[in-house]
């Protein structure tokens, strides 16, 4: 089970959110409390919105809390909008190209969870996006793939109705295979201006997911850290979060239900 | 471009092959004398066959020349039939899912040459393979396809008729998108017994391979090393070299011509 | 904390030890039962012994669970004689050359432990070390020294005697700048043809130190993993292990008494 | 023969001088031009300042043309003062640890050249500096020890003069081991305000450096890129060069005449 934290507000340095804290992610990462898994040590990643309309983007396989290059990172830049994930591998090689978060143009995502039976359905879906998304794939999780159906499935025009659609197609793949469709969702993922996440999961155990309004800027979180203080927010199941500067909403989201067309 | 050599004969260290001689595959990594690309600094690997049916591997994305545990392994372990090769990326990130050789049960595989819009008709192909062997499918190389596409085809059975027909494929695939097939074959692999290579192009340019005859075991190679003493056999090109521990034999190849149904 | 495992005895897979069983090394390193660390994160290595004098060396910071070479050179290797290490770091970075073991000629050694105060008494504990072995250091580990120092002291020529000189040198060093001296030393080391072991500390909590004797091989570990079956015999604090083919000996160690005169 | 670039001036993407132009750094790490050693595949390192007074540190061991990170960083992010640096190994493993830049405190460095029998003067040399820097040493190279000295010898108050006095050390402890000194130096480094460059060797063969002046900003460099366009000026040997936002002067150098007192 992997976890992760993103951050919309004013400009801080990305300890602020990701090391510094004594129950920051990275430190999470080491010694888990909530987590099933013990352990997030197969990797990391980061994308921050900076100067630029695309993401920067740092990853790499060794564990978080050992990997100085990160350390130095996350007390030299700041950001307004940044996404981090730890990574607990449940299928995909320890790869680069498979840590989170997973950018295309000025989109980037990162998923806890993970489609069951996907090695049944990934050409399914992998046939589902287009030439030119499918040609981004740089990895082999279902967590990548499931970014390249959202962003097939019109990211840019629609954000929860891409992600709903996306949902669907996992959902079909499935029925397709003649599986019970099993898939666990609890994702954020931005354009760089917005922030958004949503809580999903095909039976009653959707990974959990957090919010916390500050003074300065808001965070959303796959588990809580910096337990004292602030208050967190849980976020319930089949829920869809969309963060701007200026407010947070919350709205129920489930899968598209009409039948989708194979792309191309 | 990159560069392998590969060794069948009595139990010999890696190293006599591999990073020994001064013009030896390693160091030919650092400073090309005849190859297109000045430098195979984007990994290498190495599959070796011992006391079990399925090979060794290790693969890493380090330049050979820097990697103190490859200098160790091959100074250590001995074997009479193993694979090595160094890479210069020409797609496909640098990761250790994209280095060569590639393994599959008992079967190594190793390449130097390259699709030419491998992006068009990448899906075509991997739709080639049934769904057990895509799931071994951890990198994004053309190569690893090929070498899957290989076993589809048949590679216990008869592996120039496997090769053939999975050249096939690709000749099939392009001419399906309007392409003109372009691509380069220079390989080699392995089933723990016999060491095969293929020299094969659409265009008159197939990527050099050489023989060696010794006292004591055969090489075959991309490229020449330990220029003086023995001599080095030209392979021509569109030819399928076959070596066991009781000799070797080159016959003509070219990719099969009848038209191939697909799979599953 | 550490842990580690050697084996001596006929001829066997390395994974037979290092990571096949549920309880191995490697499964421990993800999720330890005894150990105060939970994680063993830090890197692994191992050296074992083939056809040379030397031993083989293959180290490498990411976690051991994730290192797919790793898994293969343990399916693929067979060795009568061989270390091999999991690290949680305590001091020094983490990079390859702070991964144990560590190798100088035919001599291997790894541990788990510390010393207190390295910082304060590190470069007295240098210059004990004559110019040949301190142009070996590769990293910047208290354990990489203190091998260099039971070389120094004659490891070749007597190994206890050697490792009690070597532990007083920390003793001196310490006391020469007004520390108590607080060290813990659970290490094993090999010449290739005994496997030797120590257990000692300067305070009353002694790593562990454990070995058990099978049918065809002998095992000495600093926590038991397979703990069903065949028994672990602790080994108490103050000894020091010396196995070969034909038995084991454990006698009472304690660092040397008499003053040490300087290096040359 | 590594290789390195230094900017100063009005904020730019990393990238406008480390990756962008088809003549940049990494582009010359790949296939150099001028320098001896055909290939800087030895990993590479990064020191930006931006909004702390301490540099941000970016190292690693892969070549710098494969670093997907690398790219991306250097996308991302803006500074108005950096140091750039690929490596070829002289002495000192392939680690993160021996990849220029170092950094302490607010200072960093880089280098490239060498001190010829650093082997038999380590240790006098490591002696030279007090326990608080040595104990940032982290890896084995002649250039961050160098780093090192020149802290001990008063970078803060006078970086010529420290650089002298750090040359000195080197002469005096190649002298007392009766060996003729002999060494290079081209070096840059930085406090965050100013950059400063050094030009000197013991024999004639001091490593090149240049300098330009542009509209926004100032480079130094140890071998010219971007080669049409804007005049770069060779610097001549034994000079020290002191780059300000104001503007740039070039002092004769020379290693302090004076015998030094042992550090503490």
């Amino acid at each position: 089970m992997c976890r992760w934290a993103a951050y919309l507000g004013e400009e801080v340095f990305l300890e602020d959110i990701v090391s510094a804290p004594c129950h920051s992610l990275i430190a999470q990462s080491h010694c888990a409390q909530e987590a099933k898994s013990a352990t997030n040590g197969d990797g990391f990643g980061l994308a921050w919105y900076g100067d630029r309309a695309e993401p920067g983007l740092y990853r790499d396989i060794l564990p978080a809390w050992s990997d100085p290059n990160l350390k130095s990172l996350c007390r030299q830049i700041k950001s307004s909008l940044f996404l981090a994930h730890v990574r607990a591998a449940t299928g995909g090689g320890t790869s680069r190209a498979n840590c989170h978060p997973f950018v295309s143009g000025r989109w980037s995502f990162m998923h806890n969870g993970q489609i069951s039976g996907f090695e049944r359905i990934r050409r399914r879906l992998e046939a589902a996006v287009c030439d030119t998304l499918y040609d981004q794939r740089q990895g082999t999780t279902d967590s990548e793939l499931f970014f390249l159906l959202m962003l097939e499935e019109g990211l840019d025009a629609d954000p929860q109705a891409a992600v709903a659609r996306a949902a669907r197609r996992v959902i079909e793949a499935s029925e397709a295979v003649g599986m019970a469709a099993s898939f666990k969702l609890t994702a954020a993922f931005s354009d760089g201006d917005s922030l958004f996440a949503v809580r999903y999961a095909t039976d009653a155990q959707a990974p959990t997911l957090y919010t916390r309004d500050g003074a300065t800027g808001r965070c959303i979180v796959s588990e809580p850290f910096d337990r004292e203080g602030e208050s967190w927010q849980a976020v319930p199941p089949s829920s869809f979060v969309t963060m701007t500067r200026q407010g947070m909403t919350v709205s129920p989201f489930e899968p598209a239900s009409a039948k989708l067309a194979m792309a191309g």
